[in-house]
């Protein structure tokens, strides 16, 4: 099982949410989607409430520059959000409210987030992402709330706890865990291997 | 130019500095070596005196399993230091020190940290890294003291803050910064276009 675990505030989960799919379907293996929340693990383990790109002025100067050479390298579309990094629960609900769809609407969420400047937070937002992927606006939203994908995503945040996880993205393979979306290749090769 | 910016403790400095110049002569690239202290740059853009993966224990324990894998990956020696992160000052002098043999004894004090546990803190292993590299170690040794290579350490570790350095191993380019040792590929590439 090659896991895909997300943050949807997170701009390298945007190029690994991108790239993931065409990546592993070359190589004929299956991705399981996994959003999280970074933001509890950040204030646990770093003791902030921001992103470390923010707290850390020097280091995100420099990711901005990485994000736009990366999207130039990988032809995705980029522009840098006004907000970041934006509140990202109701996305990460609604992804997994998405079930079978989650692939699509996953796309769609950080492409507004990362590529239309959009705020993800805003539920009309959601519904034109869940829209634009074949999904069920109404279903998704009204399930999105539900106390059952609540506690699903406290619980996908505990388990990327368990794995040893600090960052976003990740690729697990068999509780191996990669780190970052230029793991992707790596992450792949492994999951051939095993 | 195709700088490659590096520090002695760092570990995927090691990965970097064995891989840089092979795949830079693929590629028809000079590389200029230039070691510098981050020491000085944790302090001030974090306020720390040790290593950010000693300081954030999840994130660390997974940068030895990486560095593991990637050894493996690109077949280098490895062996996890019984004392990390080692002062790297005198060793960053004496490869100031080697001139035009910076690059073999760069590798051969890399490996000293890394492949063999031995403390590059110490002048004795740093004569031994010089020897092995084919170079005169008192003339390095004596060098190394010298007002001029400390003041040129200075100099380095202050063009690093300058270029938005926060982290090593990095590879620049005409100004434009790469971090990271899985960037070696794209700084390349972009060398060729510029």
């Amino acid at each position: 099982m090659f896991q895909f675990w997300f943050e949807f505030a997170s701009m390298y989960s945007y190029v690994a949410a991108l790239r993931v799919e065409p990546e592993c379907a070359r190589a004929g293996v299956t991705v399981a989607y996994k959003p999280f929340l970074l933001g509890p693990i950040f204030a646990e383990q770093l003791g902030i409430k921001d992103s470390p790109f923010n707290v850390q002025p020097v280091r995100g100067r420099y990711m901005w520059r990485d994000l736009e050479r990366l999207c130039e390298k990988y032809a995705l579309p980029w522009r840098r959000p006004s907000v970041f990094p934006r509140n990202s629960v109701l996305a990460a609900r609604v992804a997994l409210a998405a079930g079978p769809a989650i692939g699509p609407v996953t796309r769609s969420i950080f492409s507004a987030n990362f590529a239309e400047d959009l705020d993800i937070s805003d539920p009309a937002v959601l519904r034109r992402s869940v829209q634009r992927a074949g999904g069920d606006p109404d279903r998704a939203l009204a399930l999105a709330q539900s106390p059952e994908l609540k506690a699903q995503l406290r619980e996908n945040t505990d388990e990327a706890r368990r794995l040893g996880v600090f960052g976003a993205p990740n690729f697990v393979i068999g509780g191996e865990l990669f780190f970052g979306q230029d793991r992707l290749e790596d992450a792949i090769a492994w999951a051939q291997r095993t």
